[in-house]
């Protein structure tokens, strides 16, 4: 029995988020999804690793309609991911329509069958300008409607909601969480690209500038400013 | 190019809402769940059969964890499907967990990746008591979460929630809805049962009482009176 089933994709801020409920000795129950992004194979292999290390009950729910019937340029089926700033204009086209709201659905459905009274996830106030789906007024009143459409049984709480992911960064090196052994690139190769607004987003919370950062990068040092 | 996403079971209801869409002359794509329940398969035969006679455009997503990891007397991994009226405690055994918000959630992914700004579903007030996810409350929600969460593409639409069944089935007739091509039973069966809570509601929604429901069932005169 969980007290809470955690949406865990394996990249950074969800590892946070998971080490820091096992730290706080809460019973999770991680849930990652393959979606058909590009980076979902490489995440996945580091969520069940971390689960595997942390003896974490994992399950993985796979959604092949998503890359068979959405549009965007995460999945598979999309067009090129942009390289650039993780605040441009450009980067939108990585938006997956309602993602969040699906996978925060089915995290509601299976928290109430398994009796776990909660759903966290890691959006992050980094994701704000990108990503609708990640904004406090969309996260308010989708935990409203989880809280009624459950009959009062699941909550759903955004943890990391006022956080930038420097913050997130910084909370993950106190609770030891090995960075190298999670992954953001949304180019999904062998190694992180350092040049997708993901990858770029990666550096500034990891402090790649400061030398903090341990992800080898098949770019490293390219010419963005972050903020 | 839709005007409308619409959460097509092949059920009574969502046929007369399809039914209704298309006498208002408006582009519909219908969008089937299988997740798993006994009656899935039955409800899929008549969705798909009402979208060829019609020329809807009609897409089927199966789901499988829901069967797999969700508890509950709908599905084929769960208990049995109790008999009685609709309106009686046991029938919550019939709840999968948060279905209508997963249902949604990926309607509302899908309408935004074709470029349709509606979403609809046929839920009624017939539903509030046993379905936490049918209510007006967490219909008001949900919309909103939807709303916000694409960014203000799409718009979640409940035509049936102060409409019960009854008033479903005459509007159907109206416009000339052939109700015997469509599925109810929640045993799945190979004709409804006539005494599950689903055929019970049905009954009543079709006047079988009159001699105006055109369905066979079963065990046709049970003894359960109907509100």
């Amino acid at each position: 029995m969980a007290d809470s089933v955690v949406v865990f994709s394996g990249g950074m801020d969800s590892t946070v988020l998971l080490a820091a409920l096992i730290h706080e000795k809460k019973r999770v129950h991680a849930l990652s999804f393959d979606y058909g992004s590009r980076h979902n194979k490489r995440e996945i292999e580091c969520a069940r690793a971390f689960c595997r290390e942390n003896s974490v009950e994992h399950t993985i729910i796979t959604l092949p309609f998503v890359n068979d019937l959405f549009k965007s340029s995460l999945l598979q089926s999309g067009t090129e991911v942009p390289d650039g700033s993780y605040m441009e204009e450009n980067m939108k086209s990585t938006v997956v329509p309602f993602r969040n709201g699906i996978m925060l659905s089915i995290a509601a459905g299976l928290a109430e069958s398994v009796g776990a009274a909660e759903v966290a996830i890691a959006s992050h106030s980094g994701d704000h300008f990108i990503y609708p789906d990640c904004r406090p007024d969309f996260n308010h009143a989708f935990a409203q409607a989880v809280l009624l459409g459950t009959g009062g049984k699941v909550r759903v709480k955004f943890p990391f909601a006022g956080m930038d992911k420097r913050a997130i960064g910084d909370m993950g090196r106190e609770l030891g969480v090995d960075f190298a052994a999670t992954w953001t690139c949304y180019k999904g190769g062998d190694i992180h690209c350092g040049t997708c607004g993901a990858c770029d987003e990666r550096k500034y919370a990891l402090g790649f500038s400061s030398g903090f950062d341990p992800t080898s990068y098949s770019i490293p040092d390219n010419e963005i400013d972050n903020p």
